[in-house]
């Protein structure tokens, strides 16, 4: 088997997902994840550092996004308008993974260590906005009140999203959210 | 020396935040709290699990502080506000603490095992405040909007509280970081 595999880390991804699902987190191990993809451990461990890597591989990419679309959003944009922007191409990235995002939420919630540690990506892509707002001249605590308000608007529109499975268009639902966080913040 | 010592939690945990600012948390042995606080470490042993637990024993009780206060608000309150008096309440606890909270907070925010332990209790508060807001009524998302806006408050006026040093008044940093995420939600 060659050094490099076309489209092996999809392949690798899709075959633990499935597995997770299946016999949950804990029970699953490199090598069936290996097995079911048709590829061997080796090839595995090119592409990711564990298994738990799998399900937050894509973080990075998410974090240079949310932090481009601030960067590069024409001047005179308000913050809650640059975050929720950011969180709409977000949405559009998550609903071109097709069911990964659904599954992978199912596993995460089955799991506290898996919950701590999606909590912890959360925060860190919030940060990263509060950052890049402040890069732009939004003064604190406007930069992390937006950023962090905003990651929670995104966390409750995702679950609903991945729960209800209902809407099919996460963008709106996050719209949805935030129109209840400026309802509540208002105190409607 | 006795099963029971009086303070002598209270005197563990001064001697442990003492040790932790001097010398690091990692650095820091259980035996050289007991030590400093002239005490045994089967004392120690007896009031916590381990040296972390010193930073988080207080959780529960401000927990139970939060869901209280909730509870037994009048009817009609908007859930903003039930939220904010709650957290005015834990100011008022935490200022009744003396240097525990600065020196807590110097300890955490240089250790990222501790950091991500202390995301993790904030967001567990969150949501204990969202679960007493549904039991009154408050529907979701406002539920969670309302309680996890709340921490992200909190947790902007208490870093203000404790970086700055220059406001001895934690519940007015509360009110003034609450104004600010209104005027950031409202796009001003």
């Amino acid at each position: 088997m060659g050094r490099w595999e076309p489209g092996a880390a999809g392949r690798l991804a899709k075959a633990a997902l499935e597995l997770f699902v299946e016999r949950g987190f804990e029970q699953t191990t490199v090598a069936e994840i290996a097995q079911r993809a048709g590829l061997t451990e080796r090839t595995f461990f090119r592409h990711f550092t564990d298994k738990r890597e799998v399900l937050f591989a894509g973080t990075g990419q998410l974090r240079e996004l949310l932090v481009r679309e601030i960067e590069q959003a024409p001047p005179g944009e308000l913050p809650i308008d640059l975050v929720a922007t950011a969180l709409r191409s977000a949405a559009r990235l998550l609903q071109q993974r097709g069911e990964f995002p659904w599954q992978r939420q199912q596993v995460i919630m089955a799991n506290v260590e898996l919950r701590e540690r999606e909590l912890i990506k959360l925060a860190a892509l919030g940060a990263a906005m509060a950052s890049a707002l402040r890069a732009r001249g939004v003064p604190e605590p406007a930069a992390s009140l937006a950023a962090e308000a905003g990651m929670t608007v995104f966390r409750v529109a995702f679950e609903r999203w991945t729960a209800e499975n209902c809407e099919p268009d996460l963008a709106k639902l996050i719209q949805e959210s935030l129109a209840a966080l400026k309802a509540v913040a208002a105190g409607r």
